[in-house]
């Protein structure tokens, strides 16, 4: 345990040092079920997560936590979640939490995430939840990266939620609607069960029907029902659909190369154009007006890459 | 009008085509006010982005908005919230309203962004107010390609709303308190004023003191303090700290470089590998843990560097 969590923290400083680490763990990994939580801040996962873990051990299963949280590249947003955490759970170990905070530059975060569940995975965890502070494009990617996806909502919040509700839909397997006992529940599971019929046609190769749990998190409320649909979905993916599940593997496989050929191939670009002063040289130019950032980009993508025109 | 719209929309599709007229505009850019929005869902960041257009409508000032949503990649949240925002504002020349959905991939959403300000500033626009939905890297990113930068929040959400808080507290020049008439208002303030002294230390550079605005924006009460408080941002940066300003210019253009170069590159290292079924072989053998994402990733980043070792 000491030496994963000394791993990770070296995953979340982006030290390139651990790959060598990663690449011996990963052939032990692929085990686990990776369930994600994602939703807007405020609508109470957290609280979700937690009970779930509780139901997880009850069955005698080891649970690894990633809380991942893209807002705090500039503080220590991820050790407060920590501590925050640790509390309940601090004496049981059948439960690994830790935070990434990774700043998210080159994809960086998606990176350090996916790096940190084959930790877990290769560590024997029988199930990893990753949460995500937010609902930017980072919390999409890494949902990507789950074989069960939960997202989770709340009744009677602004029209961006709603938008945000319609976005993220179809990325949830299961869908929960947490703080039921509001005003405007029922309201909001209609409006969710239409947006899911609204986007049905996405998904005529699944034959699964995304359910939604409604919860009241902190009376624990239909923590049993999301609980239970939750292993239904991964029952699903691993004895009805193998398929399904394969192009899931797939496609976390090919998005894991993705963000860390990015990354690599940033940071030796960055490296070399940090060691002159080039790029200093550039930005002045542009700032006269003398040239501009979209000639300055393809000349330099021209540099770098092998078999580019010179 | 119709030309911005049209190069807009390229630009959203990610079309490089828009390139080379975003070159030519570019060299007429540079003299807007760039003001970010920025905060979590479901502040009141629309309603008090309206109310600050009407503002420098009044005084005369040409307005671009150019309203981001990261939560849209799957769906059409970017062409709900044009029709919603545009209601008010439909009739008035001097107002001219896009939205951006750029699927985020190799930062696709903080470049497009970019690249519209470009158009905007180019169009002669004296104001641009970028509004940003979500609290993720995509945010902090499209906030540090502002001059201004207006991060809203509200009393009383939950514990991740207090890290965000923490988190972006940094970006923010201008910290404004909505819903001020809610329960918790003065408390919320007060966390503020902590928080902002805790982190004084990483502004030494700078002499200006972020202020806290208390607004409500659908009864339009703090509005003129809020406006104050944006042109007098404006006013140090541009009368009082040229340093300051060249700064912010080019951390700006760099940034712009940076992205550019990320995407370029990616995109002709994807369309290689989509050319080949190269990619499809590796994530196969990987599947099989006959090879590690981590093998793979410097090999191929080795294969496109040029002057990488082969």
């Amino acid at each position: 345990m000491r030496a994963a969590a000394r791993l990770i923290r070296l995953i979340d400083d982006g030290d390139p040092g651990a790959r060598e680490e990663l690449a011996i763990l990963y052939r032990h990994s692929g085990k686990a079920h990776i369930i994600g939580f994602t939703g807007a801040p405020g609508v109470g996962k957290s609280t979700l997560v937690d009970a779930i873990i509780v139901r997880f051990r009850k069955d005698g299963k080891s649970v690894g936590v990633l809380a991942v949280d893209p807002t705090s590249p500039f503080s220590g947003g991820a050790i407060l979640g920590d501590r925050v955490r640790m509390q309940r759970h601090f004496l049981d170990e059948g439960v690994f939490i830790r935070s990434l905070a990774t700043r998210g530059q080159f994809g960086g975060l998606t990176r350090s995430t996916a790096d940190a569940v084959v930790v877990l995975d290769a560590m024997g965890k029988d199930v990893i939840i990753v949460e995500t502070v937010g609902v930017g494009q980072d919390e999409v990617d890494i949902a990507q990266n789950a074989h069960t996806t939960v997202l989770v909502t709340i009744p009677g919040m602004g029209d961006d939620i709603q938008a945000i509700k319609a976005g993220l839909m179809e990325i949830g397997d299961v869908i929960v609607v947490n703080k039921a006992d509001r005003e405007g529940a029922a309201k909001t599971v209609r409006e969710m069960r239409f947006m899911l019929h609204m986007s049905m046609d996405r998904h005529l190769d699944s034959k699964w029907e995304q359910p939604i749990v409604e919860t009241v998190a902190n009376a624990d409320r239909g923590i049993a029902e999301l609980y239970e649909a939750i292993l239904r979905h991964w029952a699903y993916l691993r004895d009805h659909s193998h398929q399904e599940l394969q192009s899931v593997e797939r496609s976390r496989i090919r998005k894991q190369v993705i963000d860390l050929l990015n990354e690599i191939v940033m940071r030796r670009v960055m490296d070399e154009l940090d060691a002159t002063s080039n790029l200093d040289d550039l930005v002045d130019q542009i700032c006269r007006r003398e040239t501009d950032p979209y000639h300055v980009s393809v000349d330099l993508a021209d540099h770098f890459l092998r078999g580019a025109k010179s």
